[in-house]
Formats: structure tokens, C-alpha cells, sequence
């Protein structure tokens, strides 16, 4: 069971809301309110709108830098008000807290010690509004599980959640055929390489037609302005511009489906 | 009055300062100086730039989410360093500190306990700069208002302060006229109709010329793509597109003067 | 020595990343999982993407406006695993932590009491990758420094530090010439000149052939859209237009190298 520090857990905050409104201050208060001690962190607001994607590498790549018991809430929410459910899941070291839609799918196959589908009315707000359940739901349940409310206090035990596709690698005639999974804000892309997904020996890294080159180090590997393929800090394979921005140079956007392809020769 | 808590109170921040600069930092920083327990919390620093009515519309509908005695510092400011007033106001649950331009308008007819121009340069920066009263005035201010000085201590009471003008629909041949008052990182429309204002019976909502449609309960209730018009969770009438921005889809902006028809039929 | 305050010790963030990744919110773990009392303030994520001279104006007029003991960590590193060093700097007041490429230049000529070269790995994370440095290294540190582990713990004592150049301001026929020093969100163009550069007796500000005016006080000393020039709340001339942006308005963005001209009359 997740040991949670009921002392000043922390819990943070991903969603596709943006800073720009003010519905993260909103949680924040929400969750102060009940917890005077709770540190609230923002892992980001800045994932791509309605792209559970999105929202999945970003938690994938950074819940592990939390202290254990951390509880996470993240909120990529297009089907808000429908019938999909509200989950609490608890592992073996931290707590996340949304929408089943498949933004926890990167802990398929990990350590899930239960996942609750919420439904006491009784650590919601009294007011429940059908578009905004990150206020009306998840941040109360946060709010009260970081004072110490068990999870089985939320509702009953099921026994699966939804679960997005991911078999982004494909074997072709010219080698291995990956995608683009991310397009961080230096212009940075990350692709659907992991580190072990990659040939032995040597290999010429392709962004669609444009040859980037062999695995470089890091982004100072090579002068300013020319492209770089490395392995990035959290294992994917990444494409960027020393100093630049490889988004722009390439003209790839966050939607596009141009592929990587990695050629061993 | 207000029950601060003086434990570790929350005091949060609307600007329009974006969080591009080190503006809202430096707030902090000379917040955090003066009382380290307190709870820093940015309500949006996205409001439209100098836009006095974006601002209200921010306030107003989140200020109540914060806890008894949260201090609410705002500063949408164009008018900094002429002879507009500096305000500490209180009311029944809150304390509230920026510029006398309207900014607080939504507590007009509220339960006002005080409104005190800001006068004691002791609770000041000691250099008042003419272009960041955020900085050498109401943060400060807000510090020092948080560790229990007293509201009186910082200037005289007064009797008043400015109000924006608000009334924002009309009655028309067509049926009810009504105007933009926000629109969200989503490209959500805000109306300024409240769900008091809206017909009984059944109605068909229009942005301009355009059919939205009959009132539904969320996004999800149209197909991906559609628009929609719901009643959002601040309980104003807002115009969406499913999975998609209806502010790029219908080409408008913040400023537009277009009007969102309700007509019954 | 610099007075660390190890009961809730604030550490700010100075970044390019943007807070539209998880970058930001990892940093926030890693410090918030060493020290759970730390007070972390973003001074700003929003540096222009690899401007060193950027992120050091940023740095410069915002370090003092934090209470005595602050730990300031800043990473803009264009030069991540190079040979580039890995600082941590104590002055009188403060502690920086950050890369050594000028980001600290204006620390020159300070009463800067050591400087130490990042090397000790028992204070990093066990993996260091090639590209984040900010989660491998630098995080760590500062939350190891802000509970108390002495500067000297985390390596050998260096003499000195890169330094960018910064002789801005230049005498020609016409006057004075001067060079854009930072572009706020607001538009607003501060330039190379401090208050102390600037002529005794009454002066003409250009933009290159633009005539903005005589200095005024403030935004509201002129009209709604007009231009106009000020000493800005950090002692640097500034330009902006009033209730707008002056740098749409003439068209300049940040790597402008259009001139600003004081000429004495």
C-alpha cells in the first residue's frame, strides 16, 4: 500500500487546462481548503487539449520524481458529464486520481495494489456540475485522501480501466517505423523509440525523407542550427536542432503523422 | 469579519502579467519574506491584458473556492501610478487588495464589512516605483495583512469604490440579446446571460447568425466537432465545440462585439 | 555567508523551459521529495529558449526582492553535457545554482564568498543523463544544500566564472546609442540604459527613427496608444505604449537589433 505523508503530501496536478483561465487556481483552493498542509505542484496544465495521449507521457515520464505516497491528479477530460467513470488507483508506491479514458494506461502491467471507481457523494462538492469534474470531483477526493480517507471510503473496487493503443512501432522493408509521441516547447521531438526498442549496432536515424544522422550524445554533439538524434532524458529516442527548434525546421506539428524511421546499414 | 488564519493563510493572485516575466515571482518573493507560512496561489495571471472586465469575470467566479479568510490580491492595472486609489476591502469571508478601477465590482450589493484606501507607507516597499504597485504596494500590503496586522493600520476607511458598468443584455425584437464576457484556453464562449436570465420554457441559442442549438447538459452531448451550448459550471451560458475550439471555428476574439441571441420559439 | 534559513527555505526556479512540459513539475519533485519543507517559487519558466543574456536580466532585477538565504536555481544551458561546468556560487545573501555560462554575470564585481564546481556525485541522482542536467544535477543540489549540506560538500573551491559581455551603450554623433535588453509580455521594450546612463538635463528618446518622447513618470502619463518612455521599476529606460504594446506596434521583436537613441536638445 502506498505510504502516504499525511504530514504535507504532496499532490500534483496535470491536466490540459491551461494557466491561462482560472480553473487551476480553483483546485488549488479547493484542495487548500481541506488541506492546510498539502504542497500542491503542477507537473504541467500544458498538455495538448483533449489528447489523452498527451496527458499519458507526460505522467508516464514524471510521477517517478515524487516522493512515494505522492498523490497524482490529472484531468484530460473530453467526455466529462458522460458516462465514463471517475477512478482513484492506488500502487505499490503512489495514488492517481481522473477520468477513465485511458490516461493511466501507462500502468497496465505494473504494480496496481486497487483502483476505485468513485462514487461517494460524500467527499464530492454539493454541486455537481457536468463540465468541470476536476473541481467537483477530483480535487475534493484528493483533498480528502491526503488527510488520510481510505481509498475503499471512495466508492467500490473494480477490477479494469480503460486502456489507450500503443503499439507504435512498426518492422518495414527500410527498417524500424516509429512515431511522433510528444513535441516538447524547445521544438524537441520525442518519438515511439524507447531505448530497447533500438538495432545493436550502428543505425541512420530518418525523419520522414530528411536524414538527421547516427545517435549523437546531447544537443551540443553538433553545431547550432543542424539537427540531432539522441537518446533522451527519460529513454526515448528524440529529434531536435542544436539551439533551435526541430518542430519548426521540419515543419512538424503536435497531430502529425510523419514517421521515424530508423535504417541499420 | 473575516477570520484570517493567520497559521498559514492563503493569498492568491490574478494578473494580467502572464508568467513570461519574472513579475509574478518577484510577488512572491517579497511575500514569502514577510511571512514564510504563507500560501501563495496563483488564481490565473491570463487575464486579458488591462482588461478590468476579464478580471472581474476571473474573481468573481473563484474566489468563493478558496477557504474562509484566503486574501485575494488582484492587479489588472492600467492606470498605475496616476491618482486611482490603492483598496484593502473586507467582507464577510475575504479580504481582497488591488486597484480602485472596478476590478471588484462583482462585490457591489455583497457583504462589504470595509474598504480602506492604502496610505501607510510603513506596510510598503521603501522605494514606491510609478509602473509596479503589485510589487511596491499591494504585496507588501497583502504580507503584512497576513500575519495580523490589523486592515485599519493600513490607511482610512472609506465609503466607496469605482464599479464597472455590467449591464450586459438586452431585450430585442428577436428575443434576448446578449454579449462575450470571457473565452477560455478551450476557445469556450462565455455568455453574459446567468441561468436566471433565460426564458422558462424552451429556446434556440444563436452567435450571431449562427444556429448553435437548444441547450444541452455537457460537450459530450453533441458528436466530436459540433457545437454546443450547456450551461457552464459557473452557471453561465456558454457556447463550446465538442473536442474543438467554437472561438477559432466562429473566428472570434476577446474583443469581439458579437452578440449570442437567445430566441424562444 | 549567506544566513540558509533550513526551517522552510525558499528555492526559486529560473528557466527556459516553459511550463507547458512536466520539466518544471519533476524539478519541483525532486526538491520537494529531499526537503518537505522547502518553498519553491517559479521566478519565471518563461526565458527566451537558449538566451543566456535573457535569463541574466531576468536573474538580476528579481534575486533581492527574496529574503536573505533564498537559493536561486537558473538553467538556461544551451551547453547541457558538454564540457560546461556545473556551479554553485555563495554570495553574501543568496546561493545560485546553475550552469557555468554567464547566466550569473551579474554577480561580477558582487561580493560573491565562493564558488564551487558541482562534482560530488553523491549529491546527484544516480543516472545523469546528457540532456537535463536541471533534474540530474542541479535539482538535487539545491535540495540538499537547503537542508543544511555545506557548499564545500559538493566539490572543489574555482576562482572563477564565465562572464557574457555587456557594454551596451555606446557614444555616437547623434547622442547616445543603446541596445533592447529584454521584451516583456506586455510588450514593453526595456533597454540597455540604466537611469545612471542617462544624460543630467532634458533628452529625446528614439526607437531607431522613431521619436517616442521626453521621459515621463508612467503608462497613464499619456493617451491610450501612445508611446511613451520611463525610468521602469528597475532603474532601466524602458518604452511601452500606453494600454498597449509598443513592440507590435513598432515591430520589434526579441533579437531586434534596432537602436535606441537618447538625444540631448
Amino acid at each position: 500500500m502506498a505510504d502516504l505523508n499525511t504530514d504535507n503530501p504532496i499532490i500534483t496536478l496535470t491536466t490540459d487546462f491551461d494557466l491561462s483561465d482560472n480553473y487551476v487556481g480553483i483546485l488549488k483552493g479547493i484542495i487548500g481548503g481541506l488541506n492546510s498542509f498539502a504542497r500542491i505542484i503542477d507537473n504541467t496544465h500544458g498538455i495538448h487539449k483533449y489528447n489523452i495521449n498527451s496527458g499519458c507521457y507526460s505522467l508516464e515520464t514524471s510521477f517517478k520524481y515524487f516522493p512515494r505516497g505522492t498523490i497524482h491528479l490529472a484531468v484530460v477530460d473530453p467526455g466529462v458529464g458522460t458516462t465514463r467513470k471517475a477512478l482513484l488507483i492506488e500502487t505499490a508506491d503512489f495514488y492517481f486520481i481522473g477520468p477513465d479514458n485511458g490516461l493511466f494506461s501507462f500502468l497496465h502491467g505494473k504494480d496496481i495494489k486497487r483502483i476505485i471507481s468513485l462514487k461517494n457523494r460524500k467527499y464530492f462538492l454539493k454541486e455537481i456540475s457536468s463540465t468541470f469534474h476536476a473541481r467537483d470531483i477530483f480535487a475534493p477526493v484528493a483533498g480528502y485522501l491526503s488527510i488520510g480517507i481510505s481509498p475503499d471510503e471512495f466508492g467500490p473496487k473494480i477490477n479494469k480501466m480503460e486502456k489507450i493503443k500503443s503499439n507504435r512501432i512498426r518492422r518495414t522493408k527500410a527498417g524500424l517505423s516509429g512515431e511522433i509521441l510528444h513535441i516538447d516547447s524547445f521544438g524537441n521531438i520525442v518519438t515511439s523509440f524507447r531505448h530497447n526498442n533500438l538495432p545493436d549496432g550502428s543505425f541512420m536515424v530518418y525523419l520522414v525523407e530528411n536524414k538527421i544522422g547516427r545517435l549523437k550524445k546531447t544537443y551540443g554533439s553538433v553545431k547550432t542550427g543542424k539537427p540531432v538524434a539522441y537518446i533522451n532524458s527519460f529513454g526515448y529516442l528524440e529529434i531536435a536542432v542544436s539551439s533551435g527548434s526541430a518542430a519548426d525546421d521540419y515543419s512538424i506539428d503536435y497531430m502529425s503523422k510523419e514517421k521515424i524511421l530508423i535504417a541499420t546499414s
